[in-house]
């Protein structure tokens, strides 16, 4: 056994009593743990329980505010600004997009800038929340700076993920979201994990040169994705979630996994459009998915796939068998737990038992 | 000699006249003759006046509309539609842009969908035209299929350029601009120029092997840019511009360089986002100021460039020497000032006294 199962209702109501030990207030703790259940469900595990230990280590620091105060400031008729008071970037993520659902149902566009936040998990969550509610949107965040200008050879972008979402009438809503590097640190993992040398033009050393060896990664930087064009896409994350909203840019927003004495100060921007302001629902519906009949039958069979596709598989999937926790994060998680007094949502550890 | 040299202002009436002559309406003369020479100064010769004589047959063969009465229709407080009548895309684009700014002077952040509309030139004049105004705007259009989806073979996406824009105080704004598929059509014939095979992955045939041979690309398509990636911000535009504004979307959009029976009907989606609600323009400057220094200083020296850099570059530079015309063009051109009874902007032609 190489893991354990846990059924989502559990692992939420765990974080949620991890986190509130912790210290953290009960509307972010929920805001968490839905955020990283969902990763979990839709297989995007980097970004669900694996990042707790970080999450605790900056509450223990300091530098992560467990009873923030998140601060909304009206901008104009449609648009908004949150002051995330250095909370939880999921909670700011969550309670921005759903300002930004609001104000445009109220006047058909709505635009949030966030400052003074933190990591906010995956920006699909954002949009799939919104298109739950009929809205075309958009998701960005700015990060810590990992990734060169196109021509460039030191860091000074953030990966600064890019999400845009789309309701469809099964609720298997569109959800393109990316890294705007051209690798994301988890890849660089599993090339280090695979003893491979990381494929030609993906990371660049200081001087230039290119940088193959994977654990070599942190004396390099990544290149944006797609070359000049993809550097323009995370420009653009930058100045609208970044300069626009007042938050930290480049080298003043702050590493969530290496430094635990600056708060982060990264900033999100989140965008909702409400369809039904231009056509009905349903006629929105039909038109998205007559677009994806003509997608799927511009390849061979089951070859084109509808941006988060593969996550809705994995979430029917993850719900019906529950979800898998490897057992090097089983044993993180129970020392963890047992610091804070928490049962953890399996019976019993087979670690701990030996077998 | 191999070019005709002509100053900016010489070729905006020209192409006045010439469009004009044509039975075009004067706004839609002046907005044309805008775009085209602004693309020329920026150095976008393929948006320049190289596309003339493929307008001026659409408007012979009436697939599109020379008194074209484009009509807004109010969505939302901060959205509003263009049915564009078949008109220039030029023309729908600038009044879109121009109405998108409006509403964003009103409530902040402005959206207008555009359909029933044409090529809009280049993107970055719109952008261009919003950042002048102080606002940081995005341009989009959909158009004819010559793009596969991520793992396709068949083209069923446009080039669907995307474009977003930055206000400089200097007034060189950021203009990111380009086409979401990996290779732009004026790269496919500078191969064929050259007799150079194009590189492996930016082209497939419909069974799925690679195209190398630029002379065979209408048998085959292009692959969108940056994989999966640059695939998702394609669809992205398919779906602003065309699901959402009402226009044709994917096979729906015709071409304009071989349908001559049907209208293109393609859709653009214009957004832009005031600048001073969100702070004043001196600190938003500031700020992005401070940005394009720290990506100016990570590389080495002027090897790192502002999108749009280059641009701004010829754009001087052209202003100081007047616009190049190539004698090919010169040739084209004079057939159709003939025609239309027009006299070119060039006193006598070279080609036409033999020298």
């Amino acid at each position: 056994m190489t893991s354990h199962i846990v059924q989502p209702a559990s692992l939420k109501d765990y974080i949620i009593a991890l986190f509130s030990a912790s210290g953290v207030k009960t509307d972010q703790c929920e805001a968490v743990a839905s955020n990283m259940v969902w990763s979990e469900l839709v297989g995007r595990c980097n970004f669900g329980v694996s990042r707790i230990p970080v999450h605790i280590e900056r509450l223990e620091k300091g530098v992560l505010n467990p009873v923030c105060q998140p601060r909304f400031e009206s901008v104009s008729v449609s648009c908004a600004r949150l002051d995330a008071d250095n909370g939880f970037g999921h909670y700011a993520g969550e309670i921005g997009m759903e300002k930004a659902v609001e104000l445009a149902r109220e006047t058909g566009i709505g635009i949030v800038g966030v400052n003074n936040s933190n990591f906010f998990g995956t920006g699909a969550y954002f949009v799939d929340l919104a298109a739950k509610q009929g809205m075309v949107s958009l998701a960005m965040s700015n990060s810590f700076p990992k990734v060169v200008a196109y021509g460039g050879t030191k860091a000074v972008l953030g990966t600064n993920p890019f999400a845009f979402g789309a309701p469809r009438q099964n609720g298997e809503n569109l959800m393109v979201d990316f890294a705007t590097s051209s690798l994301a640190g988890s890849t660089v993992r599993e090339y280090l994990g695979k003893g491979e040398p990381l494929p030609e033009g993906l990371a660049v050393l200081p001087n230039g040169d290119p940088l193959s060896d994977p654990a070599r990664i942190g004396e390099g930087s990544l290149t944006p994705f797609g070359g000049a064009k993809g550097y323009g896409v995370a420009l653009m994350v930058e100045v609208l979630a970044g300069i626009l909203t007042g938050s930290g840019f480049s080298h003043s927003v702050k590493s969530t996994y290496s430094n635990f004495v600056e708060n982060s100060d990264s900033g999100h921007c989140l965008i909702a459009i409400d369809v039904e302001k231009w056509m009905s629902k349903l006629e929105f519906y039909q038109r998205f998915e007559a677009l994806i009949t003509l997608l799927k039958a511009s390849g061979e069979a089951d070859q084109v796939l509808l941006p988060g596709e593969v996550r809705w598989q994995n979430y029917k999937d993850n719900l019906a068998t529950g979800i898998s926790i490897p057992l090097v994060m089983v044993a993180t998680l129970e020392g963890l737990s047992n610091k804070y007094g928490i049962s953890p949502p399996w019976e019993i550890s087979l670690l701990a038992t030996g077998s």
